[in-house]
């Protein structure tokens, strides 16, 4: 096999309680990325979308990703990328987690499935470093694995791969840039251990909610009083956005990522897309552009096309 | 049924990772408690140990605890209380917890179980509330409940059963004074985000290791860059009892509650009785007077003796 076609999942990081190490994959938006083996050495990259990003292998994320890989294998082959994005980069739900993971998931098949799921992790954060400038597996570490994912440690690589009950998700990317370092530097570098205790408190609770199917204390444990007070003021609408998301029944939910996005938790298909309706008719009463999506929390990563 | 004896046990609180939230229950050493109804109204309190605490059904952590008992149950019932005390007071394993879960067990089981767990907890905190000052319920909670519990929130009360494979504990409690209000002191009141983040990820991490009998996860989660390295310069030979207990095997451990007692958690009984030799062999060469336990991990909270 000298070619292969990945779809790369977005996914949603942070998921209010778990700031830096939780994350889930979605079934889509993905984007769709397919990979050539050939003779001469070196990365080619095509961009099939209106994203405008670099084909520079040596700053396009699926690029450095790919790099890491050659050189971890230790291989000459050179490869020609074909990338048609319809995750928008900025949009807060893992865009350019999904390109540095379909590059390297679609180049371990060509290689003969060399490096491990937690590998290809590792492998893809160089690519993560060119666009956040820090490594972060939160989005990386669902988009390869699926489902639920906990790092509990970047240095050394510790990912958690979390049983979960089926879970619907609305997301909402209201079309405004928040840039990542933005969203970092508004926040505190110290913060009370009274907000501590109850971020830790709750994650626990919804890592426990998650493994044994409880969906109200998911809901009870999405809460965090350190990073959404800050962040959500950059939002358009983010409380109403969840209370009413809320009161149609969803389990909980908030900032996807570093935002712009929101994300919904849900415990059925229809509920989600009656979240999907109300948050709609939020975002129609105002002027900002907006997509919104549906999904199934994800059981798989980065998959065949 | 107009007597009933408890024994109530010891429990380990924060665990490392889980600061104000976390516990677990050990199977001794235990309280033994006698509770009697009587015609009379009010509440008598004996002491069988040599412990000194008062008999003041008004500042005495039991007769506190069964007093918002029989406010909440709106009887006018009398008790007789007799206490044989086993955990010393001021250990760090719950000694007070025992004492308020012992009594309201027990007056519920002769008031005929009107109360539900989380409602003895609730109840219980009120003792609580004498002993440490303010609303905890991180020893209460397993002490009622057996194994190991999270509490996600006292405000509303929100206790999490989580599931637990098979581990054995070595508890060791050199006779030194640490007031609970010094060891609150000594924590600072903002922390870095950065350790935080550390906190919750390794949080998260070990409710995953529970509920999935993960043991190599529990080791590797027990980390807390907050609260240990504060607390453990209170407590004599605290690194070189765990590095020690660690090369005999133990999967982790720190200080249990807000010490003096350190506690080790292993995977069987003859790795924690090799590190009581262990822990016992470092303090056996120091001046230091201590007792050493060794127990497993309880299913069961307060039982009927």
């Amino acid at each position: 096999m000298n070619e292969i076609t990945v779809l790369a999942p977005a996914t949603v990081s942070n998921v209010v309680c778990g700031f830096d190490c939780l994350g889930f994959a979605l079934e889509g938006p993905c984007d769709r990325m397919t990979l050539r083996t050939r003779e001469e050495p070196g990365i080619e990259i095509k961009h099939f979308d209106t994203y405008g990003l670099t084909t520079d292998p040596t700053r396009n994320v699926a690029g450095v990703a790919l790099s890491a890989l050659i050189e971890a294998a230790q291989i000459t082959t050179g490869f020609e990328l074909e990338i048609t994005k319809s995750i928008k980069p900025g949009s807060g739900i893992g865009s350019s987690a999904a390109s540095a993971c379909g590059a390297v998931v679609a180049a371990n098949r060509l290689i003969g499935e060399r490096f491990s799921k937690a590998e290809l992790v590792e492998l893809a954060m160089a690519g993560e470093m060119v666009a956040s400038g820090s490594r972060h597996a939160d989005n990386l570490a669902p988009c390869i694995y699926g489902g639920f994912t906990l790092v509990r440690s970047t240095e050394p690589l510790d990912i958690i791969p979390l049983s979960f009950p089926e879970l619907y998700v609305t997301v909402v990317h209201p079309q405004i840039e928040i840039k990542t370092s933005d969203a970092r530097a508004i926040l505190p570098l110290e913060v009370p251990l009274h907000d501590a205790i109850i971020n830790w408190s709750n994650l626990g609770a919804f890592v426990a909610g998650l493994t044994n199917g409880d969906l109200d204390l998911l809901g009870r444990s999405m809460v965090d009083t350190i990073v959404e007070p800050a962040r959500s003021s950059l939002i358009p609408h983010f409380d109403q956005v969840r209370s009413r998301s809320i009161e149609k029944g969803a389990l909980g939910g908030g900032i996807s990522g570093s935002g712009p996005s929101m994300f919904m938790l849900s415990r059925s298909e229809k509920i989600a897309r009656s979240i999907k309706e109300e948050i709609s008719a939020v975002f129609g009463n105002s002027s900002i552009e907006f997509n919104i999506y549906i999904s199934k929390v994800a059981t798989e990563g980065v998959r065949f096309a």
